[in-house]
């Protein structure tokens, strides 16, 4: 088959390359229905992150089951599915207090901006739908994957609850999903901090309150401004830079909590600072398994409609172009049509 | 009056001072029915925070009312006060919210270690019981002001559940009462790090249902073979350095709860690794007056003997040798009779 092979920062290419096939028993392959590029794709991308030679990329995904290995109990040829980027046996202790993302036999899903792609671990990974969803689903359900997940696990770590004051760091894929979160979680009011037009509306859309153009201190001061000078309950920092980080420690108010979900780049915390800034904080890589069949749900029910994030749609062939687009935010998040 | 007076690093004076007086009309004067020295005192004492000139030292006291500022409403002369080392106003946005040591008006109490001691924002600050407690119970009332206060903010902050599997890292005073404190909320298991016999034995007498003597790399297997490979939900953090605060982290299991009470000192925490390891941390100066009530309530039905924490009562007059005691750890805190 044809797939998504990255050589180095700004090299993506599609290309050749050995079909997927079932390596362990526990394995299934899916022919993916749609698949997408994801902002953190875009780190190595851009040289930010080291890279070990050519990489089959793309770990949001969703299809039709084709084939299982022999120790899979759960899942079935011809069944549609969404699985995590984070894969998980969802049976070890980790898994069962709800951090699959941190399960003991973690692997994370690679090779997924392809037509076919093999799941480790399916039966704890995959959540299978009752039935083929319509195809205008389709970009609803494979959001909750991963950019939908993580935006809501940044909500759920900040625990954000009915009535909250929420505010939103960063205006990517994954901080408008954590709007949607926040909203769905009956947040009183969202702050979205954006400074771009067609970002702030899709923020708005998706049930942002209040939208703050300003960064750093002019930021903090007004979301300061909007909370009558006590911050938020809530925070979610969906960047992953200092700047970001500190923009949303300060947006807090004292007890209050901030979900982080962006990828800490260059990020150091200081510990006494943290200590007098008396925020409680909780990160990592989201445990997407453990919200994943009522996220689907919410979907299959035309409760909420994440696939509106991807405002580029392109043939997988045009895999490069969708990175450029992402990289020179043309684009808040390319799908990618199989 | 006669008072203790810090100079500078090991240099701790009982010398002649002005009587503390009504400065403000929200003050209160007490006469302190007994008084002690903290951890946090130790940190001067051994050159490791910049002093800027004599201090009156002591934060920590519960005492008889003897003057109100005209403005003070909720406690008059005659009454037996405790109150918290966070002076709070106990109504802003952050001291309803339950963070009183984040109050917009804050202020730490000090001069404590004294017959009598100016005690700002006196409403929102001072409880007091019914009626003068029994002499016995003393001791374990002070307790509650600011080292059983805060070991209980340290579990509460570590969202210690009934049932849970707890790890007390710090065997001083704030550690112990964590023990306590994480006993008192249902914890399944307390497993108390200590390398001293006689914190060991009082860990054990406040609950601790395992004792880890090991530090560091062996301390953390130690803490993992007792949770069956899996680390604890909670950790208590009661140190304040790099080594407890890395130790804490290490023995909690992903997703769980690290409460930091130790003031730390040259700690850093760097972002990626905190974000994979998935811990929820909160910490801060404990907000004792949220829990103040409850403490007392506790103490004055004679549920808890918090008071069991000080091993060494010397007269306020040889307060310096209380340091000495403390600083070579031959006390692991030190009451001062007034």
């Amino acid at each position: 088959m044809y797939a998504t092979v990255m050589h180095g920062p700004g090299d993506v290419r599609f290309e050749r390359v050995d079909d997927p096939k079932i390596v362990k028993p526990t394995d299934a392959i899916i022919k993916l229905s749609a698949t997408c590029i994801c902002g953190s794709d875009l780190w190595p991308y851009r040289g930010l992150q080291p890279s070990e030679g050519p990489a089959h990329m793309g770990h949001e995904y969703c299809g039709v089951v084709i084939e299982v290995g022999s120790e899979v109990r759960t899942v079935r040829p011809g069944q549609f599915v969404v699985g995590s980027f984070c894969l998980s046996d969802n049976t070890c202790p980790h898994c069962k207090f709800g951090f699959q993302s941190s399960c003991a036999q973690r692997e994370f899903m690679s090779g997924a901006q392809a037509p076919y792609a093999r799941v480790p671990l399916a039966d704890g990974t995959l959540v299978a739908t009752a039935e083929l969803p319509s195809n205008d689903l389709v970009p609803h359900l494979l959001a909750t994957s991963d950019v939908l997940g993580t935006g809501w696990y940044a909500a759920d770590a900040a625990n954000v609850r009915e009535g909250s004051t929420v505010v939103v760091v960063g205006d990517g894929a994954v901080g408008l999903m954590g709007v949607l979160s926040a909203k769905e979680m009956g947040a009183g009011r969202i702050i979205a901090m954006s400074r771009h037009k067609s970002r702030q509306d899709l923020a708005k859309e998706f049930g942002a309150t209040d939208i703050v153009a300003d960064r750093g201190d002019a930021g903090i001061e007004r979301v300061k401004e909007l909370t009558r000078g006590v911050g938020a309950e809530s925070v979610l920092e969906c960047v992953g830079t200092q700047e970001a980080m500190t923009q949303a420690i300060n947006c807090a108010r004292p007890g209050g909590t901030i979900g982080y979900v962006g990828v800490p780049h260059g990020v150091t915390l200081e510990g006494q600072a943290m200590f007098f800034a008396q925020r409680r904080m909780l990160g990592g890589p989201a445990p997407v398994r453990r919200f994943l069949p009522d996220l689907m749900d919410r979907v299959l029910k035309g409760r909420i409609k994440p696939g509106k994030v991807f405002d580029l749609t392109l043939p997988l062939a045009q895999v490069a172009e969708g990175y450029r687009a992402m990289d020179e935010r043309r684009a808040i998040k390319t799908l990618l049509t199989v």
